[in-house]
Parts: structure tokens; C-alpha cells; sequence
């Protein structure tokens, strides 16, 4: 089954503390649809400006993303600039310009509204909720958000919450969101509110999924000792994790975990380079053989 | 075989966001030797004040730890009063008062010398130094340290780090250490001093080991919803791990990664009571349990 993805196209000026990059192809949509595309088909949705070109188009299409819910509008495209701290873990951002983005209204092409899976990455929850009612066949929807969303815009976030399968959120926004100190027992007062699963990204450190009835896997993170520039990793997991389950077409206890360790072993290429670099080299084999290794790391 | 530990002994009086506790139990030494109690015996140096009586010192008798090597003096024992954040993990000290811990010499009894295992919990350099010196028949020895000794004893802490052979250290610590961002490259930094294996505690999110010639184990903590008081964590994972090691008697790729889930089983336990209660409290088949669950936990 393939899979539809809405949020930013973008570009990104990057400083680490060891290099920089400027206005290279970014977002959360073009993230998590590159490592979706490694397993199955993004159908993506979202607004680009003028200066999203030929060149962005076609990496896209190279990856056998369709493009059809993307408009193009006068103006420039969403820009981010940030600046990576020591730690390579938290980051300042410098500048950031919505432009084309701040009047994005997504419209869902009529050929995506039967497809049963979906990832909302980060958009404002109202935008989520539109295309929440666009889709007719839904089997597995999953959303992400950010600080900004939980501080100004909490009660429709909670609305896309109610109605999704699962919400994908970092540690600190799980603190956020809740006020509960402890992971485990915020990503249940989410479940409260209706998603069967919540996962826990924990940056370096891996990602957990919560589930219902005791059901818990934590997959640590697969080692990686030169991190070009993290940015993106998360969205790439969470395409991964979402195409891999498509890809599967069975959403159980199996392939969740399984997901979950796909998407922590697709995200490890993120990082490796800047931007969209690495993720857009790598295959389908160069991610099981990483799977293959962190299955092996895991055995005691 | 039975493991020597050195390292404080101590009053904390604790405050989390949900409750307080005045002057209980704690220090470095006592909970890695209650922790390694369930495993093996442990032999313990330190010094304690007057107030450290006959309920204190029954209460280690009581896990058969040998207190041979702690030394009774006037004064009062090492205090520290601390509390925590929201998050449980990051928390601001309020208090510490060395007291007879300022006049600490270590003095390894006679009886100890031959131990094959070597603990130095967190303590001053210079005196860790000094228990290596004591020690006549080392098999595998380890220690720990905190950002003070890294900051104004760094060559001491070298010197040790250059002779064990293990440094386990949190994440900030190897930052810290060694200026390196990624804790990889952080761990491979340690590693050049000597020790050939670094263990990377993440608080909440388990502990890696990282040994030479590719050998990597990462194990996440086992999930615990009601944290009561995460005092004393680290020093009961590197209190069990050594334990364990010291049990087996075998050091190697598949005894060290079993010793780390050990090590994070162990932790798991301290968390959900304050102080010393709950570890105090559990068994080898509880530990061993719960062992079993990381183990199905891991599986994918």
C-alpha cells in the first residue's frame, strides 16, 4: 500500500559545529517521503515557492514520490536556518520565513483519498484535520507536531490526536503536552485522549512505542560515530516507520516493532550526511543490512 | 568472586516534585554494594561519621557486605541534599556537606587485597588512585567519577581511566571529558587513555558499552512508570553490573552485555522506591525477572 504525507517542502541553511550548508533542499514532508520511498509509494502534499525547482522536483521524482498534491505558489518556499550546539542534539534556530507556507490551505488530489495509510508531519493542527477529512480509507494514520502547536494550539491538536492511531512526538514534547514527568505515563494520558500507540523519539538514543495491554518495544538507536548533521532524522523515522508498515499492509504488534527499528535504521543514514544527502543514495538493501545489524547488536 | 568497592557513604535528604525524605541511607559505595549483594559479596572501604550507626551498619551486614575497610570517626557522616526537576532527571543540589568524607583516606584492610574485582565509585582521584595501588590481583576493575574531578583533578582522572579497565560514565561526563559531541567518539577518546571498555549511562534511557574491534551493546532501561526517587541509579547499574561480573567470574563480550541489562534490571528496581528502600527490599529472582522481561521486551 502506498502512503500520503503532508507538511513542509522546504529549504534549510545549516551550521554544525563543524560545517555548513546553505539553502539545501529540507522539511518534514521531504524528509519522511525520501525514507518512506525506500519501502513503498509517498503520495505528498504541501506548497512550494518559485524557488523550488526543477532540480528539488526531480530528486523527488527520482524516488517515485508523487508529486500531484504539491502547488506551487508565487513567492519563495518555507525557510529554515539553524545552528546545530556542541552537542549536536539541541540547536538554536536563526531564521525562520513561512512565506509561501503561511497561506498553505492543503487540498488532497482526489487519487490520494483512498490510500489507507497517512503521516501527518508537522503542520498547524487545523491543516492536519483538513486533510484528516479528506482521507476515505483510512487504516493506520499518524501525526507529529511541534513546541509551537502544543503552546498556541493545543485544543485542536488534541482534536487531530482523538482521531489519529498513533502521535510521534520527542521526549520533550511528550513532557509538554502532558506536564508528566515521566515518559511511559504522558504517552498514556495521550492514549487517553484516543491513539493506540504513541511513540517516544529519544534522539540519539532510539524511540519506544507504547501500546495498549503492556504492549512496549524500545529500539535503541544504531551507532553512529560521525554525525554530519541530525536535522531531518526524525522525519525520516517517522517515514520509514509509517512506509515500512505500508509496505507490510498489516499493522500488528510484529510489524510495529519491526517498523520501529526500520525507521531508527533509516534515520541513522539521515544523519551521516547533510540534509536529504544520504538518505537520497542509499537503497532498500542498505537498510536491511543496518536492520541486520542492529538485530545483532541486540542480542544478549 | 567478591568485588571491592570503594566509594561514600552517606545522609541524603531528597526532594522530587511529589514528595521529601530527610537523611536516608545513601552515597555512592552503599548502593553499587547493595546492588553487587544480590550477585556476590561485596567488600566495602569508606568512612562514616557518628550518626552512621548500628541500624546503617545492619542493614549492609544484613545483605552480607563486608564493612571490614569503613572506618568510624568523629564528626558526621557525608551529607547531600538535593532536588529534582519536573523531569526527574536533572536536579539541582541544595546541600553537601563532606564532613569526615573531607579527611577520607582509604585504607584497603589486608583482606581485600587479593579481590579480583575492583570498584571505584565516584571519590576524589587521588584516593581512587590509591585503592588501585592496594589491590594485588586485578581481573577487571572499574570507576566512576562526577564533573567536579573532571574539572579540577582531570590529570589525576587520567592517570586512573589509563589503569582499569573500564570507565563508566554518563553522557555529560564523557562530553565533558573528552570535548567530543558524539559519545561515540567520546567513549573512543576514553578507550586511548587505556580502559578498553567505556559504558555510557543515559539516565532513562538505559546504557551502551562500547569495548574495541567493533564490539558495541547497547540495552534500553527497562520501562518504569512510577519513578519514586532516581537517586542512586547509576550507582546501582555499575554496583549490579560489576556484581554480575564478579558472580560469573568471566569477563567477555557475552558475560559484559548480560552484565548490562543486569546493571539496567537492577536500576529499574532503585528508581520506584526513594533511597534504598526498594532495592534493598528485592531478590536475585526479582532481578532475574525482570531480566527476563527486557529480554522479551527486546525481541523483534
Amino acid at each position: 500500500m502506498s502512503v500520503v504525507i503532508v507538511g513542509s517542502l522546504a529549504f534549510d541553511t545549516i551550521h554544525t559545529p563543524f560545517a555548513s550548508r546553505e539553502k539545501i533542499l529540507g522539511g518534514a514532508c521531504t524528509y519522511s517521503a525520501i525514507a518512506a520511498s525506500h519501502f513503498t509509494k509517498p503520495l505528498i502534499t504541501g506548497v512550494v515557492g518559485e524557488d523550488f525547482g526543477e532540480k528539488e522536483f526531480s530528486l523527488l521524482h527520482s524516488k517515485k514520490i508523487d508529486t500531484s498534491g504539491v502547488k506551487k505558489e508565487q513567492g519563495k518556499s518555507f525557510f529554515w536556518e539553524g545552528r546545530y550546539h556542541l552537542d549536536m542534539n539541541t540547536r538554536d534556530t536563526l531564521k525562520t520565513e513561512l512565506n509561501v507556507f503561511e497561506r498553505f490551505d492543503p487540498e488532497v488530489p482526489e487519487s490520494y483519498r483512498d490510500v489507507p495509510f497517512l503521516f501527518l508531519a508537522n503542520i498547524d493542527p487545523p491543516l492536519q484535520l483538513k486533510v484528516l477529512n479528506s482521507m476515505r480509507k483510512l487504516k493506520f494514520s499518524m501525526v507529529d507536531t511541534m513546541n509551537l502547536w502544543i503552546e498556541i494550539k493545543k485544543r485542536e491538536l488534541t482534536e487531530v490526536f482523538s482521531r489519529v492511531d498513533c502521535v510521534v512526538l520527542n521526549d520533550s514534547e511528550i513532557r509538554q503536552f502532558t506536564g508528566k514527568a515521566n515518559l511511559l505515563q504522558g504517552a498514556r494520558e495521550i492514549q487517553k485522549i484516543g491513539p493506540k500507540y504513541v511513540i517516544i523519539k529519544k534522539g540519539e538514543h532510539g524511540a519506544s512505542i507504547v501500546g495498549r495491554q503492556g504492549f512496549y518495544f524500545p529500539s535503541a538507536s544504531y551507532p553512529v560515530e560521525d554525525v554530519a548533521d541530525p536535522t531531518g532524522a526524525g522525519d525520516s523515522f517517522a517515514g520509514a516507520f509509517i512506509g515500512f508498515l505500508a509496505q507490510q499492509n498489516k499493522v500488528n504488534e510484529n510489524t510495529l516493532k519491526k517498523a520501529l527499528v526500520y525507521g531508527n535504521a533509516t534515520a541513522s543514514f539521515t544523519v551521516e550526511g547533510f540534509g536529504t544527502e544520504r538518505i537520497s543514495q542509499i537503497n532498500r538493501r542498505d537498510i536491511d543490512n543496518r536492520v541486520k545489524a542492529i538485530r545483532a547488536l541486540s542480542i544478549f
